[in-house]
């Protein structure tokens, strides 16, 4: 196919509706709930939310494709981040098209997943793509996690030896909860601005970025069906929901997505979607040394190689 | 007694013994436990924490007493909005100290509450006050709403006219969650860097903000004992799990108390003690038309006057 943002919004609705098909077969109960919404200033989305599952309690497979005049913040960062021939005017538009997904799960034993891949154009020529997986295990599961970063290890490998490395690394720093100095889960990749490096033709990034899109619903059902069956005690659960409430505490504190929606009057209630249906905070809430929970707790650390 | 920081933080830590003990007398069941912490670049804090009491869920009263050298962010806005002969300089050091209350109630009808007084100096001779009361009801009971209100303004108008509309008004445009469109709750009053005005001495405007500060415990035992044998439903719970959520989206996004906390490498667990033990996220929730929760959401605007 031609690759232009007509043919990539297209490739991304068909990726959102064959996930959505995945994750209904593994749940084997919910189906989803799909909105079409429309965005004021340009564009909108599709967004399927799947809710009261027998394994997913809530989650959300959202595709957007927004369009319009380049939003201030957003002027004053390109300002200080690309060369002077590619400074957009206040005439230039954008256009951003992406799938976010998260999954809570009823069962603490399988792990909250994370994924979202978009690609970005402005009207003076630039374009890049970027996305991300990343895995929030409430109980680490040693071989679960050499598992999922080998998926993408394998596939990062496929178009760019030095992509796994890099995009892990990225991924440790951005998943990361700075006033509790965990991470948010175990990481996984996540990388932004694919297209500027002049080694790599904007093709062979789009491939690699297809794959990660592609990633998702293999990866996540295997760790799904690995996971379901665990029992699981009312201390489990509540671990889980502290873990939730840490999953809150990221989204609303630091992810840039979360962020960039509330302030630019996206719609609330597919950025929001990525909040769990319940949480928890305790007062100074302390793992009992050696738990499983404290176990957990030791290894939401960066730099931890899983592989 | 002679103002200064010393007798100013000795007179919050008596008012933060006092509302324990008459919080504790209105729970009847749970006493709050002590914490007292240090700051590693000066000062510290004692936080008191109830849980699971008859009354009370989850609550906080926590004093703090902090010093050192002017953090970054707060040379910059120093730098626009003070006169030129009193902006710091990078000798300069600050003294904060307040008390901070949030209090989350087990029956849905009572409300939460929020209060926060605080004074701030720096070396070079600035110095001010700042605080605020406001009140988030689950379920808007008008006649609730009047006697809150009434109370402020009665603490207001005996020390100045113009205080209870303009420190309302702000309270109205601080207390809201943006991208909900959403007061927190009905308000209150809110009030920052008190003593600029040259109409007023620092001994009034100090005066006032000690009652606002003994204003807290009796209001807030009368609306607990006007509401907590009130029954309630499956349905009025998961509401009030709904209005949660919202205060944990303010508390996260906007609340500037809880960002400088987390910027400034504060104690974590007493700047998330706001938080509830249990909130809820459902996707797209809609109240039913003409429910009391329906009516209570209709009522979370801006300039409504309720007295």
């Amino acid at each position: 196919m031609e690759i232009n943002k007509t043919t990539i919004s297209e490739w991304l609705q068909t990726l959102q509706s064959e996930i959505c098909k995945a994750l209904e077969r593994a749940d084997g109960k919910s189906e989803f709930k799909k909105d079409d919404w429309q965005r004021e200033e340009g564009g909108g989305g599709i967004s399927c939310v799947i809710e009261n599952g027998h394994v997913i309690e809530k989650g959300g497979v959202m595709f957007s494709a927004v369009h319009g005049n380049i939003p201030d913040f957003l002027m004053k960062e390109q300002a200080h981040s690309i060369s002077d021939n590619k400074k957009p005017t206040i005439e230039d538009t954008f256009f951003a098209t992406g799938v976010s997904i998260v999954i809570h799960p009823q069962n603490p034993m399988v792990p909250i997943i994370h994924m979202n891949i978009r690609y970005f154009e402005m009207s003076n020529g630039t374009k890049w793509l970027g996305g991300g997986i990343d895995l929030t295990p409430h109980y680490i599961v040693d071989s679960d996690a050499h598992y999922f970063h080998k998926q993408l290890k394998t596939v990062c490998d496929k178009h760019n030896q030095t992509y796994y490395s890099k995009f892990k690394t990225w991924a440790d720093d951005y998943f990361y909860i700075n006033h509790r100095k965990e991470t948010r889960g175990i990481g996984g990749i996540f990388f932004d601005r694919l297209n500027t490096s002049e080694n790599v033709s904007f093709e062979q990034n789009f491939a690699f970025w297809q794959d990660v899109g592609k990633l998702f619903a293999p990866t996540y059902v295997e760790l799904i069906n690995r996971n379901k069956h665990k029992s699981f005690t009312a201390e489990n659960k509540q671990w889980q929901l502290i873990r939730r409430g840490r999953y809150v505490e990221f989204n609303l504190v630091y992810d840039k997505g979360t962020r960039f929606g509330l302030e630019t009057n996206g719609r609330i209630e597919s950025i929001l979607m990525s909040l769990p249906a319940q949480a928890s905070w305790q007062y100074d809430f302390k793992t009992i040394e050696n738990s499983e929970e404290d176990l957990t707790l030791k290894k939401l650390k960066k730099g931890i190689n899983w592989i």
